[in-house]
């Protein structure tokens, strides 16, 4: 076991250097990068459809998609005008810094202001791989109950934005909108962690998650992972 | 990465081995196991609340939580009615062989009929680890999407069983039933594997759940894993 833990140290090493490399390449084009994880079903992929049509005038951005298997969320997110690649992991649960970089080869990343990261939908192991975001997001969903940032504290406890999706199915559901508030303010390293309430669906709260983007986006060009212009 | 997948093929055989030990213990004992996955909030919880009020009478039941955190799962279980051994996985993304063989010490296996393990919420990793059991439960609720088979084939590849949840919520979502099922059974198998839609809500479509238990239980006791009685 203490061999297994070793080389998994390792390999996390090795993550922490690439996604160092990635933070450096974010910085040196002038891109925010933000990094989606959730539970499959969640609504990442119709929160980036949302943005295409919503920002894609605005911004100029782009999305890299994290899938076991097939490419049904690019095809979706090309439909809605985003720029796309799709990496299969095959069994793997996460995403992982070399991934990224090799997908990030097909952009100009000089043209792009925003990139999406969606992540391989779970809600463990993204938790623990650097991909040289700026900013981590956990997307919930009223149908997975108000307990999650409880029974999965590791996706929750860096995160830098929680969108909490589904609000339309909120009152039907009888989901209790304070006690999910209280679970993630009782997790998360930041007392002000932005919790913004969303129907990707009806786009209710889209406006306050664009704002989040382009806020967020002006901070991390600003920032001190961001080389000077 | 050679020595990373070497070392992984060498924990997967400890779990192959330990796994076989439990098997072994189940058939001993005359128990039916149930492994149960799902993503985080699809309702494995919530079925088995409904199996202890409806079976609990007629069957001596018993569970085993896994969750990275908390014992909230395992508190609602027992509130239902259901001895219940909470596994706290600290980080980890699934259950493994180990971790049910120490918690199992803590029941008396002769005086169970059945034993229902749910695992971590993960559609990816808990797949890869056999836990003795005799049968595979892929828990997928509605609001996740009709297209989850296709995108973790790993949960479906090999389930004996697919729980369809929240069936009560799939007109309001526009859920396409149909394309679930095609999803299915395309990937698993078996061409004629049981796909049950229920309600955990509701209660709706649970009769079906519960005939199944108690014929693969009956299957179980009289398969090759049994040992004669």
């Amino acid at each position: 076991m203490a061999e297994r833990i070793r080389l998994e140290k390792r390999v996390l090493s090795e993550n922490d250097r690439l996604a160092a490399d990635l933070a450096a390449r974010f910085a040196e084009a002038g891109m925010f990068v933000a990094n989606l994880m959730s539970s499959p079903g969640a609504g990442k992929t119709s929160l980036l459809e949302a943005t295409a049509a919503l920002l894609g005038e605005e911004l100029r951005l782009a999305a890299i998609e994290g899938d076991l298997a097939t490419d049904r969320d690019a095809e979706r997110l090309r439909a809605a005008g985003l720029p796309t690649r799709q990496i299969n992991t095959g069994g793997g649960c996460h995403l992982n810094a070399k991934q990224v970089a090799e997908a990030l080869d097909e952009f100009r990343l000089d043209e792009l202001d925003v990139l999406f990261i969606e992540n391989v939908g779970n809600l463990v192991c993204p938790a623990g791989f650097d991909l040289g975001e700026h900013r981590r997001v956990v997307v919930s969903s009223t149908p997975e109950g108000e307990d999650k940032p409880a029974k999965y504290p590791v996706a929750f406890h860096k995160a830098d934005c929680v969108v909490l999706n589904k609000m339309d199915l909120a009152a039907a559901l009888g989901f209790d909108r304070e006690a999910f508030l209280g679970f993630v303010r009782g997790l998360n390293l930041r007392p002000d962690i932005p919790v913004l309430e969303v129907s990707c669906r009806t786009g209710d709260g889209l406006d306050g998650w664009l704002d989040w983007v382009r806020a967020e986006r002006r901070a991390a060009l600003d920032g001190p992972r961001a080389l000077p212009k």
